[in-house]
């Protein structure tokens, strides 16, 4: 099984390329759109996709993950083993923090010709290595031969929250669809039912609740989301877009 | 064979999360997207889609639906049996309208732990509970082995069409992304070639055609479409936007 | 393997109900979506993105092309036979770039009631006609039992460039969601390293690079692109954007 995550968005021929070139090279191959609504460039938010969905597919997933605005520049080509399953995509950080979730074995470079296509572009490697690796793999063939190892694979910081008197400092990694803001505050952290939580607007005093629907319409709600984190929301309506939260802002919280 | 309808949007990892959930749990099965671009929390919007989609599917398929604003609360999450398939999903009604059309055999509350991923969140039943079910279902597993039957599934009141007089009175069910306005108005209300058709915005007297292309571009025409509704329509234009219509409205047909 | 090339979008029911007949004719077809996203009636958009696509694919697939503005006319339903691959779809040019690419064996018109649904709608040959013949083909039905051969399928004339006294004019062919500008100027008219790039905004003193990271960012580019044309862009940035480019404009290139 290869799933497939980019900022190639569904209006373009490049996702229709690679889904071609995998079914020549392996027909039987099944390919699963995680997402190609990353948006462009944006290295953190596919790895934050990349990492939310990674862990509910089967041993043996080979996922592949292209945000990547260094292609065909020096920055490598690579493939990851972890003990639950591959990724593939560009040296960049986008596959790390979802491989480093799953504990990775080995790291190689992608450079051996033969599996890549006759001719590489410089601009879309998507489709000239990275889909005729996860074939390839898919076929069975050994990580190791795709080139040298690699000891130091780019890793990018992630967010990581600190404590300071009881105040927790984070930040926000997601805005969903729904205009919930996903925090990056682990539900551990959460201490009592009432949390005052400061943004850049203002500070809020929130109750934590269970789901949604636990509040008014429209009122806001602090709750631990589907993701395993302090997420902030309205019922029925978007948090992000009433108190103007976008991806990046800091966000305190203390428990009261 | 499993189909998907949500208002998740393409955009989120919700849905690959429950792909994974499924493939984790049948690697065999195969999963079709009918849409994830239904209104937020818009239940009636999403009845409709599946309601659209569902009749065209083999027989045996398993539809889940969610649209879902009362996740975590007491509402039930239900899978009905039809003359034809499985429907998946929140006691909301979301599923009622596809589901009455083949003729509902048995309905079942999902309770049973044993057929839900070991820890379910309060705000995504998605992927904790309902994508589990329907892999378990495609896995041959009976749907009286979920939980207590039930006799009196949620059913929304959609909308009904009043004739007083030779006026017809309906609503605007659907507008699609061509600009089309779906009525809920049947084929076999239809009298004459010409009709009155009554909006918000005043009165239009339109010509029945056969398809789109049989006016001129931009001008108004009405036709019983593919789904079988009288629809309104411009050609190669939008209707919607020109006679500013929206999802709801009401509409009056008179035949002349 | 049959592939889908809309203008439908992601939120109608319309590609769902397309899926569900095929599967229905075939359990085992599989299916892969090249774009929704055309254009609404663009066909020569249409047109590119099957060319763009279909070169990928194994041979023998069969792909279906609906953007359709004239579906119940007497505009005729068709299927081409390439040395590759099957082309599904009205006989309105939206297959003919694609087909030509890969050699014409035979075309045949769709008019065998046997091949498709016992109902025909006047407004959804994508769901009546043409996803029941891409079945019946995946089947194993031969295209000669559709109905008449076709000598003259509509083939719409898509841009050419001209060379005058070094002076290329051509056009753009196409601008995806990067924002990058592809032109149908080839690589093989590429003489030197910096070009003249006439737009109507003006003109541009362009450098060729091998791909996008090659300049600052936000600095313009011309390059050979993924699909082997001239193609003008921005790193990490959108050109149509900055420089107000749109499809179909001319552009002219003198290379200096």
């Amino acid at each position: 099984m290869i799933t497939l995550t980019t900022d190639f968005g569904l209006n373009d021929p490049y996702t229709a390329q690679m889904k071609g070139v995998i079914y020549t090279l392996n027909p039987n191959a099944k390919i699963i759109d995680i997402t190609h609504g990353v948006d462009k460039f944006n290295i953190r938010m596919g790895a934050f996709m990349l990492a939310s969905a990674a862990p509910y597919f089967p041993a043996g997933t080979i996922h592949v993950a292209i945000v990547d605005p260094g292609v065909g520049t020096k920055r490598r080509a690579i493939v990851i083993q972890t003990q639950q399953a591959f990724f593939v995509g560009p040296d960049n950080g986008v596959l790390m923090l979802a491989a480093q979730q799953q504990g990775i074995k080995q790291v190689y470079e992608l450079t051996n010709a033969k599996f890549r296509l006759p001719k590489v572009s410089n601009t879309f490697h998507g489709r000239d290595i990275f889909a005729p690796a996860a074939a390839h793999i898919d076929n069975g063939i050994s990580v190791a031969e795709f080139g040298s190892e690699i000891t130091h694979p780019l890793t990018p910081k992630f967010a990581s929250i600190q404590n300071l008197n009881g105040t927790i400092t984070g930040q926000i990694l997601y805005i969903d669809s729904f205009g919930n803001a996903i925090t990056n505050i682990p539900s551990e952290s959460i201490q009592t039912q009432t949390a005052t939580v400061g943004l850049s607007q203002g500070l809020l005093k929130l109750a934590l609740r269970e789901t949604y629907a636990q509040t008014n319409p429209n009122e806001a709600v602090a709750l631990v989301g589907s993701h395993g984190f302090l997420e902030l929301a309205l019922n029925q309506a978007s948090f992000a877009k009433k108190y103007l939260v976008r991806i990046g802002d800091p966000v305190t919280v203390t428990f009261v």
